[in-house]
């Protein structure tokens, strides 16, 4: 394996999980591809016996999952941050098969955070969830009935990651320092405090502008630089109100 | 999809399956798929709830599902046998990873019967199911934990299956028929009786001699020419005992 260090950088993250025992075959399908690192967010129920009854002896990925209140939380320090989908999604986000998006992943895991975001079983991801992804990875299915099972899906994903940490050589070093999450939700912040407070945007009647900003940023892919520079710009605006 | 009728003639095929979750975990792994011949060969419980939960909207391929008393019944008019592994299997077996595998399953089924075989979830397969595999097909994993789930190595080999089904262009008309699994079988009995009659085989001594014949003759991918050549062989001996 030329990457073994780049599988340790990517999360698989859960997002309002509803059958504990989908979370315990996520930590065996991770597992038995060299992945550990499992996030969950506000789970129905965990701990939970079925969880660890399907983990079998994947008991440790379980035992290390991280719980969060909501998905920024688990995002935070993660550089790009791909949704899971078995359907065609808005064009406005950009897509690709797991394949391609798995050699994707791994390309920025050698450096950095990457998470891998699976939606509720049923709901799927909120429109706010989805607002945090930049990426859209599908896997492919019959179109007649293309619903993977939550931990399945997790097993294929997991199994691309695999094969394209084994495969691929590794990176060249990244030219630039990539935005992590959280530096770009405090960009987005900063728009919206910005926005309000010169009166573009009105609390009151907040129509769609937050969300498509929102989605806007994620789909960007923004530099740590370039960040700087905006927030710089908005500094200056918030100067020019007082 | 080039080869959507070569999902037709690819079954998968359960061995002592003994948690019937995992049977309807598999039947919807299948349909994601586009695949839909589920055969069970003593299922421990089948019917079960289990399976109808798990299964969740691929309740027709649960209900299609043929139960068998024993494998070989449930591989009678297939041509190309293939069992499924996370694990190197001994040498003598031809093996290849799963997306290799596929496409060889895709190649046979666009014209015959093929079937995939899971082993038992503790056990695997035992040496005499093993004897009617031609092929292994390996899933790669991690060493330190290479075991799947069986619904989830269900899972990433139909997955493996839909995409070779899509990209492969149509094969070309087989230059030969394949021997089937039943025609094989009847040469292997019809070994059995000669040698046994000539004296070379004796029942009360067997050693491993006809496991190592059945692993031989699944291993050569028989034409259907072959198979009579050879029996009209064994005719031959057999006359020249009497």
């Amino acid at each position: 394996m030329n990457n073994p260090g780049a599988l340790k950088n990517i999360r698989f993250v859960l997002a309002r999980p509803s059958h504990p025992g989908n979370i315990g075959a996520t930590a065996r399908a991770m597992k038995t591809m060299g992945l550990s690192a499992l996030h969950l967010v506000m789970p129905r129920e965990f701990p939970h016996p079925d969880a660890e009854a399907r983990a079998s002896r994947a008991d440790d990925v379980l035992r290390g999952a991280q719980v969060h209140a909501n998905l920024g939380a688990a995002l935070r320090d993660c550089v790009l941050v791909v949704a899971t989908s078995s359907r065609r999604r808005e064009l406005r986000h950009r897509q690709l098969e797991v394949r391609a998006a798995a050699h994707e992943v791994l390309a920025h895991a050698a450096t950095h955070p990457v998470a891998v975001v699976f939606g509720n079983e049923t709901t799927g991801l909120t429109g706010e969830e989805a607002s945090h992804c930049q990426l859209w990875a599908e896997i492919p299915a019959d179109p007649q009935y293309p619903s993977l099972n939550l931990a399945a899906a997790a097993q294929v994903f997991a199994y691309e990651l695999h094969l394209a940490a084994r495969d691929l050589p590794p990176p060249p070093a990244a030219e630039f320092e990539p935005a992590s999450s959280e530096q770009v939700e405090q960009l987005y912040r900063h728009f919206e405090k910005t926005m309000t407070h010169c009166g573009f945007f009105d609390p009151a009647q907040p129509k769609r502008l937050l969300p498509r900003l929102r989605r806007l940023l994620a789909r960007a892919q923004l530099e740590a630089e370039e960040v700087n520079i905006l927030r710089g710009f908005l500094n200056v605006v918030d100067k020019m109100r007082r």
